[in-house]
């Protein structure tokens, strides 16, 4: 099997955790002079490792490796939130780096923007030619309001054609990346091999009562939209254990109610309310409960009850081969301190997989913690998950 | 029985009307000019029925009659919310000025800033006796932040001792006022006997969970307090008609999660829920009801929830025998289209309560408008209140 060189790979994650640091953490902002400087060091990295790097118009950064053969891509991102953790994507690109100078026949990629300080997965989505020029020229920071092309003419990247992923290059692509949840930890387990990344469905629950005083309305008169608000969810907590698959999630995140005076009968409220999960069948089935109980509370209720979908992302499943290798390594090398399970978070792979096999393996994260610079991951945790990425990619390769 | 002059009630009325005059309604904050107007012109509509009027330090205006005898007092408020209605308050003030214009034994009061301009009640307690110097240094305007004493002097009132009303020289106390509701229009009845004027007991609800992000934590890890909060509501829901009085009204008008964002599982949610009886048994009982729910939801739920009282006022029951007057006299006028009733809102009169017999009459709302310039009430309605008024006091007096 193909040696990794541990200490070297440590060693590169320390080295680019110098660049933007942040008490422990690391400051590397989307098209910063920190963020493009980790960029530029990458490249040099992949050319140290045999690979041919190049920067693309929105940053990308890929390495590619001469000669003929099945490859993998092998990646992740490096710019970060603000004030965030030093493994975040890092890790997953600088895992590619080990994977090429083992010798095995992989390319690296770091994609732009995961962070979305610009977009939402403007670099991955590019790549693989979901993003026209026209969503470039309406992109703005998300905080500041600045223009993304302005942004890119001050990072020295105005002019510079946008690349394209060649699926028909590569068998797979692997990302490696920490768990940023606390199931792993809480399990006492070391590993993660990812089912799939979940599909994420959002909708806008709108009730509509009457605005009036507190004192001088019956119970008999009112419509209180709190009280219809209530009844959406209690049934929702009654009913979605009924129709939903064994990791998923739903949560009402966003709920505001108008006017929100202690006097008065709320005349509205408005929920967000969001379900995950990485079968496309179950996010079906939850979505047709949701509507059916807002039938029914508008049908028992006083208050009007509307529900309309927001959006929802389709739901990526690891591919089969590539998944079974990576949990036959991780059989080897974890002790049984693994576990297979699904990711809760969305990252570049889920687009990716829309054009070529995909599979991610999780790492722990201490306490849960991300986009926080006090993430962390144990080393010998570290370690463990490129023996086990490694293993899984001669393996994947050789099948 | 005394005779009332009913076209120059409803002339007196439409006169109050043009000062601060907005659209169909009336602006007079407390202690603005169009206030202080309106307040002299009461004094001189108090000399012309033979009172002997004067106005304290608080801009509280009363006219005294001369002589001896029982004597009642009945009024209200003449200062009004922003942009509001032509009759909340008025209403009641000039109905005195009518009495005492029949020859009924009545003198008559306008209390100020009932409308919360700079306190809560600031006039009828200080006429009782309830608010020291301390309270007033310290008040200000609610929106505004000036100071109340700074408001006083600019009104001329600086230097002004404050009135008492002397308990022993009245039989009790009437107010006549808009009902600031629909029961009356919505069961086809003309004016309503008040039975009390409810006590409201206000409560903050807090749930303490854990913020975690949507998508990396599983159902079994969450500590929701979104759906700690809805637990509380739906117990409530279910139980609080259980403990309630007929008439009881119970409301979260206020409901507040943290962060507050689609993508974040709320780690707080606080509520503030009231509820309003006229019976101190059955405010105490819900009381109870509300804490043994909190309890049960933080012994069972994974979000520890806390309850506190923040302010209790206490229920005001109308004196058996003025009631008695009012209902006797509603049944000679107003020809089966009355009803008793509790005032879901707290007036003065409530504050009056604690130091003599009380009762107060209430006249129709026009779609239950009040605090809009457009709040209105029939004319027949309001004639017909001035007569079971001026009958149930001359009733009340010879009693």
């Amino acid at each position: 099997m193909a040696e990794i060189d541990t200490a070297r790979f440590l060693a590169d994650l320390h080295d680019l955790r110098k660049i933007g640091e942040f008490k422990t953490g690391v400051h590397r902002p989307t098209y910063t002079p920190q963020d493009m400087e980790s960029r530029r060091w990458l490249m040099a990295r992949m050319a140290e490792v045999g690979l041919e790097p190049s920067m693309d118009g929105l940053g990308n950064v890929i390495g590619l490796r001469k000669g003929e053969g099945p490859r993998l891509l092998v990646g992740s991102h490096i710019e970060t939130q603000n004030e965030a953790g030093w493994l975040d994507g890092a890790l997953g690109v600088v895992a590619g780096l080990a994977l090429a100078r083992a010798g095995l026949p992989v390319e690296v990629v770091a994609f732009a923007d995961e962070e979305a300080h610009f977009g939402s997965f403007l670099g991955s989505r590019s790549l693989i030619g979901a993003v026209d020029e026209a969503e470039l020229d309406a992109a703005k920071h998300v905080q500041t309001g600045q223009p993304l092309r302005d942004a890119l003419r001050e990072a020295g990247l105005e002019g510079i054609a946008r690349a394209r992923l060649d699926p028909a290059r590569y068998k797979g692509f692997f990302e490696l990346h920490i768990e940023q949840g606390t199931q792993l930890e809480n399990a006492g387990l070391r590993s993660g091999v990812v089912s799939g990344i979940v599909g994420v469905s959002i909708w806008r629950i709108v009730c509509v009562g009457k605005q009036d005083h507190t004192g001088g309305t019956t119970m008999a008169e009112r419509q209180d939209a709190t009280v219809a608000a209530m009844r959406v969810l209690s049934l929702i907590d009654g009913r979605f254990p009924m129709v939903a698959g064994e990791r998923s999630v739903w949560t009402c995140g966003r709920l505001a109610i108008e006017p929100n005076s202690p006097h008065v009968i709320p005349g509205r409220a408005e929920m967000i309310f969001q379900f995950r999960d990485v079968d496309e069948t179950v996010l079906d089935r939850m979505g047709e409960c949701l509507k059916a109980i807002v039938r029914e509370v508008d049908r028992r209720d006083r208050c009007a009850v509307m529900v309309e979908q927001i959006s929802r992302s389709a739901a990526a499943i690891s591919a089969p081969a590539m998944r079974g290798a990576l949990e036959k390594a991780a059989a080897k090398h974890a002790n049984g301190q693994w576990q297979s399970m699904p990711s809760g978070a969305i990252h570049d792979a889920q687009h990716v997989a829309r054009i070529m096999p995909m599979a991610m393996l999780f790492t722990p994260s201490i306490g849960g913690v991300s986009h926080h610079w006090s993430e962390d991951t144990r080393e010998e945790d570290l370690v463990l998950a490129i023996r086990i990425l490694a293993d899984a990619a001669e393996d994947y390769l050789s099948s």
